[in-house]
């Protein structure tokens, strides 16, 4: 062993001890013929103190940033303490030590507020990864895994291996495929999660799985997106929905225990899709503030079967209201006495093309005694429009209190509703409401089971293939042709209101983890399979092996998957995933460091039995 | 949730509880108007009582093996108990049931001792896995995961998950590659192991990883070899040998301790490499037994710097020894009395292909009294050429005493050790001295560090490339010119001896783990690389990062890597690892169950621009 004691663990009651310490030269200051050295591990900072004699020797030797050192000396008193670090009570008298390595002048500081750039970080992250903030970041994530997995097993769950060369079974997103050199022109591919896997392991009795594990998907990449993630993946058999939502309530609130001390006592708050879609215009809502949307123009999507308050607008001859396809607004604490200049600046936000609106209304909440009124009064964009009493309705239907400031988009569905979405996010950040010490976990309940594909005109899976319906839906679902005959009114077709037995778990408006109750009937899969628009041969290529399952006693079960790259970044209070992982990849799925993807060997593909094909399309 | 409780749980301290019970119908056992069914799942077997009521419901619903079956009712202490299970005291006397799922016929029985074959088996794996025998094998790998994960953490290790999709470099074995749509025309390649990510890690501070991570080789498949395979893989800065072997004697001895209640309390034995191959013919001798190795005539391998015993054997005119490159001897405890049939059928078991020898000498240590004679006598195949006397130095020299026989191989060099290896192997296992219950472990220390290449006459690494000498032989190696000048002389080629600071772990004769101290000097590594026929370019293209890594720091480092199939195999009396995966795959590298690997769409090819090339070679 090269070392006594680690930097981070020598104190006051060390004092006199001989010790040897090894380490990293994270500073050296020379005073006349002394030389202070902070010596930096995994644990900690410990100062080295080189006396008269010793000094001599590293002038001869002279230690440079981020050498490898060894010393071995008394542990001292500091008469100069630093009350900062846990070991600046004492210092180590050094009586003699060994240069272990050297280093090169790095490319970057190793301190918290580096100065190398991104590209230059991830080229060299094995020194990035020395940063105290990055080796916190892969702390956390261990705590995390460590949480998960001690409660998992405390409640009977198993940790089970499931294969990686598996089989393509494309759905949805591209998978990642490796040439099989033993079966020429055949390919395993990569999983995109285990999710057949757990379920064939509840088909085989084992009632509580679970399992860390890389998944792969070969997505155009976006940030934050990477080719490869971890899930935390669980499986139960003999469960309905409330059991799932109990025992991961329960995870997620020992994750919190163990990793950042919070109690968290209170009940997750459980809202269905509808209300979260009606109420906060996206599936994932961020709960820590209100700020809800008013639907004052009922977007058309039949996934929401809610009444809008288009008589608050209607009849004033106001086109771009008249005309829009959804109108929607929020109420903003406090915000009533934005100026011109403001108000112009929040209409020039919600038009960069981001966010794609044309333009914003707002009424404005002046309370008694502001702009020189008794009463207060409102005040708005649209003024000529509306009289100072529809305005009121408006604002007191939307929430608005004396002293908000009403805010309301109008245009076509999709973008309208992501739009208020994005603005009410970017209200919450700018008055401070979402703070990143406060956590609020949500339930997000009773998603669609399909969604429509407007392009093939037929039905897709919202979750997987692999969901249950509703029980009460399972009837529709089988006594009905899922063929859409009419694309203009697929939303009257009985399966846009089957609702899907899936859940969401959200945490600060981001999804942690998903799931369902699965299907476990074959005649149910089968029919799901057809209503996604495969065949019977399609079927048993790609599923055969779980419909087959299904014919011998597959058990009632579901599931959840949570996101784990997502899930330490948010506890960690960061918004990208790649701070939470040791290896990322840029967003263009290359490995800088390695320099990887990379051309191989003729051999190489000789042996597998395949060519190149690049046409640069 | 579908249950109250399992099928493992209730006791006679229950009586009168109502209960709910789901699981699988194990059997169905009518007598007149009552029925018995016994109900199944993960935690065990319950006795479920139809009374006259509920039967004629059963005579309409008739339940078959491995259906799905939920049953309430109340605890009742049996009359007929069952000592055999947990359960056995009590039975559930229904007074309601759900049939969940029917099951077809299984196409084997879920009994341990099933009359499915394996490929049978195979296919319906998600059956397998129902079978108590598979059940235990994957309980016992979750309790070896588990107990070596909490010994870890428990001694400051952190797990830290290194990429799956990293950068070819074929070493040995081929490399899984993943062709990068996203970069055509290059390709991402598997992990053979996190080799040079954990290095990282300790060049980044990290200074104890672990990892339980997935591992994949394109190899040719021997039984027992699996493309995909799992590894315990560790990593310790700023540490020496001792220290490596020192934590992780105590990591095994924890996991016999939680996994088997085996206090494993005596010192691990360790055995330098040049002993193991002098004494046991091999590098992973089972040491439950003695019956050593006589070298009579020592092999010409310089990697055993040993003297042998050849005057105990020359000059008797005997052609089979003289000609003999080498010629070992073992002495089998108390067989002295074998009848000629049995040395025949002896001589026949080495004259195997598999095992290949031309024929077995065989000295007999008579005792005093046995065969007629007073004193004891030495009787041989060898007679007319050796005297009693020279026998009895033989046999002396092998350790044989009285009631002994001593079988002696004879040949060229690599086929003549294996085979004293197996036939010593063999005999023990004839013996009884391979105890699955007994357990002992053994270091194998101070590998060679190169071997050679016949074939390119130039040295190949033994472990792998990241290997450090020892210390004293760093010298050695740095001042000498790896190229083989004289092919027939390699053995004098300073590096034929020179020793790594490498060691490998072995249970009972299989090498269940292997490490070493690594390099982490920029210039020695190069100098390695260079050993192994790397020139510049090529070192710089496949391991730039790495040795960029070496010039910022990089502190001594040291790991090992714990095969944990083997592992968990050996651990649960069983000689093939498939038993121990959930999903394991054939010797042809495919999952019979999914029907993997397949062809993919052409749409997957174009996207990826390759071709299959399959030319039937």
């Amino acid at each position: 062993m090269y070392r006594t004691h680690t930097c981070g663990e020598l104190r006051i009651a060390d004092n006199n001890k001989e010790v040897t310490l090894a380490g990293w030269v994270q500073t050296v200051r020379k005073f006349g013929a002394i030389t202070f050295v902070d010596l930096r591990d995994r644990y900690g900072i410990t100062q080295l103190l080189f006396g008269e004699k010793l000094n001599k020797v590293l002038e001869e030797n002279p230690l440079g940033r981020e050498f490898v050192l060894q010393a071995t000396g008394k542990v001292n008193e500091r008469s100069n303490k630093n009350a900062n670090i846990p070991t600046g009570d004492i210092e180590i008298n050094v009586s003699s030590f060994t240069i272990l390595n050297k280093s090169a002048v790095p490319p970057f500081t190793i301190q918290d507020d580096t100065d190398g750039g991104d590209d230059l970080r991830m080229k060299y992250r094995f020194l990035d990864l020395r940063r105290n903030a990055v080796k916190k970041n892969l702390e956390l994530r261990y705590a995390v895994n460590r949480a998960a997995r001690n409660y998992l097993h405390s409640n009977g769950f198993m940790d089970i291996e499931t294969p990686f060369l598996i089989k393509s079974t494309p759905e949805g997103a591209r998978d990642f495929v490796v040439p099989s050199r033993m079966n020429p022109g055949q390919f395993y591919a990569l999983p995109q999660s285990p999710q057949t896997f757990k379920q064939l392991l509840m088909v085989s009795g084992y009632d509580r799985y679970y399992q860390v594990v890389k998944c792969f998907r070969d997505e155009d990449l976006r940030a934050d997106r990477q080719p490869e993630f971890t899930q935390i993946d669980c499986e139960m058999a003999f469960v309905e929905q409330e059991d799932i939502l109990n025992m991961f309530e329960g995870m997620i609130k020992s994750i919190f225990k163990e990793v950042k001390g919070i109690d968290y006592t209170e009940k997750v708050e459980r809202m269905t899709w509808e209300d979260a879609m009606w109420n906060y215009g996206n599936d994932k809502p961020d709960i820590r503030f209100s700020m809800k949307v008013l639907n004052l123009k009922k977007p058309a999507s039949v996934y929401v079967n809610k009444a809008d308050q288009s008589s608050l607008i209607n009849g004033a001859d106001f086109k771009v209201f008249d005309e829009a396809e959804t109108v929607l607004a929020i109420a903003v604490p406090g915000c009533s006495e934005y100026s011109r200049k403001q108000t112009d600046e929040l209409t020039e936000w919600v038009k960069r093309p981001q966010v794609g609106m044309k333009g914003l209304v707002f009424i404005k909440c002046l309370p008694a005694g502001q702009a020189g009124n008794a009463d207060g009064t409102y005040k708005s964009s649209v003024d000529k429009f509306y009289s100072e009493e529809r305005l009121k309705a408006i604002a007191d239907a939307a929430g608005g209190k004396a002293g908000d400031l009403i805010l309301i988009l109008a245009g076509v569905e999709e973008r309208t509703r992501k739009a208020i979405s994005d603005l009410r996010m970017e209200m919450a950040n700018r008055l401070g409401l979402r703070n990143d010490n406060e956590y609020k976990l949500l339930w997000v309940l009773d998603f669609p089971l399909f969604e429509y594909d407007e392009e093939g005109n037929r039905w897709v899976a919202r979750h997987h293939p692999f969901t249950s319906p509703k029980p009460s839906d399972i009837e529709t679902m089988i006594s009905n042709d899922p063929v859409i005959h009419n694309a203009a009114e697929y939303l009257k077709h009985p399966y846009a209101n089957i609702k899907a037995n899936a859940y969401d778990m959200v945490l600060n408006g981001n999804e942690i983890g998903g799931g369902s109750i699965r299907i476990y009937q074959r005649e149910l899969q089968e029919k799901m399979f057809a209503a996604l628009g495969m065949d019977k041969e399609e079927q048993l290529h790609k599923f055969g092996f779980l419909l087959g399952a299904f014919e011998y006693g597959a058990p009632p079960h579901g599931g959840i998957a949570y996101g784990f790259d997502r899930l330490c970044a948010i506890l960690g209070g960061s918004e990208s995933i790649r701070d939470f992982i040791a290896f990322p990849k840029n967003n263009s799925g290359r490995d800088v460091m390695l320099d990887a993807p990379a051309t191989i060997d003729e051999k190489q593909l000789r042996e597998l039995q395949i060519k190149t094909d690049v046409t640069g399309d």
